[in-house]
């Protein structure tokens, strides 16, 4: 951490500065430039709260050095983290995940036909959501548990992992009896009793990138759940919030290689989400993966003009076999191989 | 809300749209124009989800006329919504409320004097946080229970009514015990299962707009507690995420005149997160009560130097009562008055 | 267009919106709902200064049906533009066309070893700035006239054409002297005078979108060009401004598909820009490629820490030739090809 | 400059950041840390092209100290410029100077009669554009000289002085003839070639934010004007693009303070293109006022529903006399007065 001093600082208003540093705990030491001073804090400053020193009188500016998350860090740890799923399914490594499914469990029938649908088309897991965090009251909330034991069965009868979503402490409970992956979305990314509790539940959990968080940020929601003990964390580039109409959110697509430089997590993107519209996730997916992203999660419908949610995005299933054929060309193009699904448990 | 077709929509495409909008319950009706056809769906569109028509073939966009929430509109309710707390505070006359107090509850002497500081200036409310929400699982989290009691103490001894942040389900309990208006935070404003929780609670809610929240979606999150049944909610203008680092956020002041034209309830804005420097702070809560806020919040500290949290942002005591004399004067020039505190309990 | 009138506008208010739009020269035709009453405009609303209707009492709401850009969309005209350059280069139809070169023209033996380097990876065109646009007047500006006579010698060495920016009047007289397409900058695209003036010089023209462009108005500036006889223009995105300092820009790739779906126009992506990092520009190049771009824009330069600007962006000559292989089966895998350069003029 | 080295840097990619520094003529101080090296760079970095450095293996962040400006920043002059204006009127002091006009001069009729109109109530300088920056050809984009030589004729019946736009060389040349005061849009800010050729012009430049600028980048444009020699600069906040389409941009009315802390030019504020909405006119320019800025810039219109642009956003006469009255006891509330307009000339 660098304390960047005013140009017309006073020697006192300098000292104060190396001795609330040295009060931390830290080493200060002050560097005289020609226009003005700044105060080095030696050691990893990523515990400390800059307000403090920011408020100090002569103070200009505090610059970090070092990032404020630790474990996450690919500095913490160089090799990147396969997170191994149940039958021996990996994320993180040189294969490319794909994970399809409807925005939401509906019913029976639509859970178990789109899972089936999927993973004849390739895809490796299945998603669906139960718990649906909607940002209007009268929409659509989820079957809850019940839209869970679809999910299950849909696992069992495919061979499809699940991953789904939960949002408060009941939800994590429920979804760690049902899933194989606990989902944490945008909205709730910075939800810290939700990630704490997430930390805890002994399972993988895929952490979506929050509608307006940085890398940073997200890294740092990484970091609570590794801190609880929790190291099978996946991130997830779901699109930002932009100045543009054009798209439901924009795709921040760098976002992958800005994480994969500065941790050692795996990174997965959701065109679905990112773009809104049907017609452009598919080149989006593509580009995904391009970029270097450890997997893909698809919004695809049986009949997604019947759909209880998002059905503007969702791919009919025959876009999504086109898909699939298309993503694994671009895959071996850079080197790496799209994931084959498990077979089915009751196969 | 209006379906408009692409220019080369077929009568079969325009048939489907008409036939879908009526399956949902609705009176359709079609506008033929020179170069497109649109469809109208007559009736509140609030509660339908515009994805099942948009993605139908030959549909360009959904367009809605209606507004998605309803209970918090002006044009359910004209009349401007007065939330009454105890002993006779209210928040959204004519008065202006001024929030004052540090960013955590840190001990008993901090939170006492502090306290008794912003009443000696003319502040009608404390602040302070017991529990934290804090983007790193590093930086402090809040004196939890003990913080909240401090909270409580600090009102018998000084008369200010409480306002504090709750994060969970266990949380809101706990503050409903102790305090007169329970926060939600920026970062849980779209934790549902948070706010249908507050909304039963049976205390009055202050609700602050999530960092890239579009006013509609803060008004949505408002809908979720009055459709709990609690009407007592404030809303507050606390600062959006922008593109410069120059400020910690960007104060979006015309939010209090976009809400009061759009919804019946009262809006308070916080310049110190909105900017996240003390020198700005002052300039920016006297440009909120000049825009027509309801109320402001302010931080301030005895001594921000030794702030566990938020030290840039904080006022000194003697700036907080130089800030209240201007915002008088201000208050006045629009034909409003700073509501004065009540007396203490134990006077 | 739809005038949605305010829930309480009486009959006089609906009336006199009426009478304006037949004012203006359209008809006009009112739909009572049950919540409120819209008025249609009928026809292409392209031309209407909406702001005179807003402004009518009980007026709630403007909504645009019609675009107001005629010419660029493919409404207008349906199949997709081929921009054809000398020697028969196409940009705009199955072909993926790669641009690169250095930031700024330098030398005579740095444009010159770079073009010959890049025509050897397998590059059709050479960028290069002689005028160059900066944040700050102490940066450098560029070698005016002397550059474009080098990018010139470049050509004839190479047979690589060659694209580069015109800054202002004097400077598009000069650009269409000696270069193959003139660029607007995304500092200049909403720069009028120089728009108007590009599209009389009778050369294709490239278009930057700004840095807080949305779509609509990137075509609409585009619309300038064609509006003064220039049809060949090609499109560009080069990442908009994000909130997240982690790259430069938000290099928003959904823009290819978007403006694809909206205009016949080509369009090609500048990676170099969007991401400001090296490490970043290969994969984002090759993203662009999946994602449908018709070419892509990349920095190269013998020795980028000797470059006289964007040096951290800068490829190494031989990660441009990795770029190339791997692009070249990317193009493959979504049926296209990348364009071969075409044979030295002095060959 | 602090060149940060990724913690695993060898000595020799240190000793080549030393090396390359002492080479563009500054000195190197290498700083040990515990977990990386940082070498920062002695000297007023403003020229250094920082690209060189972070293309240097092993270095991670380039981190600037020293602001990219110089000449209008406030540590190169203290005390704030006071811009003189024919007649004595002087922005930048203890004045609040108050703008008004149309969006564009229309007729003879209009621009005198809306004149007349604002000068009685208290405005002491008329706006209107002559040649106006439009997002698309087919707008009206003004009267160009015929309209210049309107807005002299109303300075001269009515004692206020003119602000009109230039957009290029020619329009500089014409507006330096006919006005008091050259205003260069937002749509130009970044536009090198009108600021140099602004920046000779001998007469004041009102420079307006560009609609993504960061205040960096503002002061940098201004940078600009004041290296070819023009001290006479005004800034102009007029909103900045954001992600909610509630309001035509957001109001960035923090920028004024930081502004004042970081330059000692004046700044002033546009609340009628920052909201574009005529009831969020009113609040705003009392924030504006109340957060200190220098003078408002608002648009008025004897009949905003005639007018050829900007209608929605123009206030009627009698909305724009009461605000005058506000605005005059918020100024007094912080201890300044609104300018009074000078005697007219023919008077």
């Amino acid at each position: 951490m660098l304390v960047v001093m005013q140009h017309d600082a006073s020697g006192d208003e300098i000292q104060r500065v190396v001795d609330t540093i040295e009060e931390l705990g830290y080493e200060a030491r002050p560097m005289p430039g020609k226009q003005r001073t700044a105060v080095g804090l030696v050691g990893n400053d990523g515990r400390v709260d800059a307000s403090r020193l920011a408020a100090l009188p002569g103070v200009k500016e505090i610059i970090h050095v070092t990032q404020p998350y630790k474990q996450v860090s690919r500095e913490w740890k160089e090799e990147s983290t396969v997170v191994r799923l149940p039958g021996g399914l990996r994320i993180g490594g040189n294969e490319v995940v794909v994970i399809a499914g409807p925005c939401s469990v509906e019913s029976e029938e639509q859970i178990i036909q789109t899972a089936r649908s999927v993973r004849a088309s390739g895809a490796a897991m299945l998603r669906g959501g139960a718990f649906k965090p909607r940002s209007s009251p009268y929409s659509f909330q989820g079957l809850g548990e019940e839209g869970l034991k679809l999910l299950a069965k849909a696992r069992e009868e495919t061979g499809l992992l699940v991953v789904t979503e939960a949002m408060d402490a009941e939800g994590v409970d429920l979804v760690t009896q049902y899933a194989d992956v606990i989902q944490i979305g945008a909205r709730n990314m910075q939800n810290s009793s939700l990630l704490k509790r997430a930390g805890r539940a002994g399972k993988p959990v895929l952490l979506k990138r929050g509608i307006a968080a940085t890398i940073t940020e997200l890294l740092l929601s990484a970091e609570y759940l590794l801190a609880e003990g929790n190291h099978d964390v996946i991130l997830c580039e779901r699109g930002v919030r932009g100045f543009d109409n054009a798209t439901r959110n924009v795709f921040d697509l760098a976002a992958i290689t800005v994480v994969h430089g500065l941790s050692h997590l795996p990174i997965i993107a959701d065109p679905s989400h990112a773009t809104g519209w049907r017609d452009k996730v598919t080149p989006m997916a593509r580009a995904a993966v391009a970029a270097g992203a450890d997997g893909v999660m698809v919004e695809v419908h049986q009949q997604p003009d019947r759909a209880l949610s998002d059905g503007a995005q969702s791919l009919y299933p025959e876009q999504f076999a086109e898909l699939m054929r298309e993503i694994r060309v671009i895959a071996e193009a850079i080197g790496r191989v799209v994931a084959e699904p498990l077979p089915a448990v009751s196969a």
